[in-house]
């Protein structure tokens, strides 16, 4: 069970709370960002170079955090992005070797003192994650096949010890995986009370 | 006489003299480049952030970088490109009022080594300008109005005080402004004999 299956039963358990809940995802989520979208996951695999790519995912990410997630926090609504900077280190960082020092710079420019407060991680294997996809046409980053994959895997995993993830083994069936995500979440609202 | 006017002069004059020449411009220059020059031109005034219309011009900057300029310098050619970084400094830095030390850390990740030998200043009032743009659509910039656009002026004068800079007074004749663009470049190529 993947974190896009996942999304609508933690807003139905949020909302059973009372709580407004935003759901959204990166990069798009706005007319601007998803324009970047489609150059970042559709452009020809060689055309793009890495430094290009981070730098539209921080446009991007700018563009919905300005115009979404802001204004949604704001208020008072929980925000369920799909994505964020953490991404960006696994795919530019860890997948494409690019400098974290870069993605930390370009982090406090594009969201200062902002950051998730619980982050999941859908944990698969390349192997499981490629199989779950296969019928599906592969985005840029799917296509770049298992040993990018494997980098920006283990990229995701030595972040993790971060308190602020939980790491969900994502190749159990749904229901384990689902319980463990609304376990997360009760525990995030729980430690606000 | 503005920049664009010159540039196939320049092109000539070069060409006589058995050099060869790529004349380009920015943002743009390649498929994706143009499609973020889209974005930039042309998003509603209102939507595109300031940090995020920064980030998309390095973006730009870097793929026609990597596509076109580097390697025809590679090749031995003149490259003449139709703005650079000290337009950044100007629009987003004076303009926006972003930091210049932003626009410094980005120059170094998209272009490090790498400064033009020589850079032509077409110095205007914004009036002057607006003036002679007055019957075709203006862009997101041109639509800022003059507050703006004396800020973007004020920071293009401040730089040229870099060796690198020659300004030319744009409100004179055709012949003037090219004789003097001319006498720019004949000292460039001097300067390397």
């Amino acid at each position: 069970m993947g974190k896009s299956t996942c999304v609508p039963h933690i807003a139905r358990f949020l909302g059973r709370r009372g709580i407004e809940v935003l759901s959204t995802r990166e990069p798009g989520g706005t007319a601007i960002a998803e324009s970047i979208r489609e150059i970042l996951l559709w452009s020809e695999k060689e055309a793009l170079d890495s430094v290009t790519e981070l730098l539209l995912n921080f446009a991007s990410r700018r563009q919905h955090l300005c115009e979404v997630i802001r204004p949604a926090l704001e208020r008072g609504a929980f925000v369920l992005c799909d994505r964020f900077t953490d991404s960006t280190h696994a795919y530019q960082g860890g997948g494409r070797g690019l400098p974290a020092a870069w993605i930390d710079y370009l982090s406090d420019m594009v969201h200062p003192g902002l950051q998730p407060d619980l982050t999941l991680l859908f944990d698969l294997t390349p192997q499981e994650g490629l199989k779950r996809i296969a019928s599906t046409r592969p985005d840029r980053y799917e296509g770049e096949g298992s040993e990018f994959l494997e980098r920006v895997r283990e990229s995701y995993l030595e972040r993790s010890g971060a308190a602020r993830f939980t790491v969900i083994d994502a190749a159990r069936d749904e229901a384990r995986v689902l319980a463990d995500v609304l376990a997360a979440i009760r525990a995030l609202l729980d430690s606000r009370k």
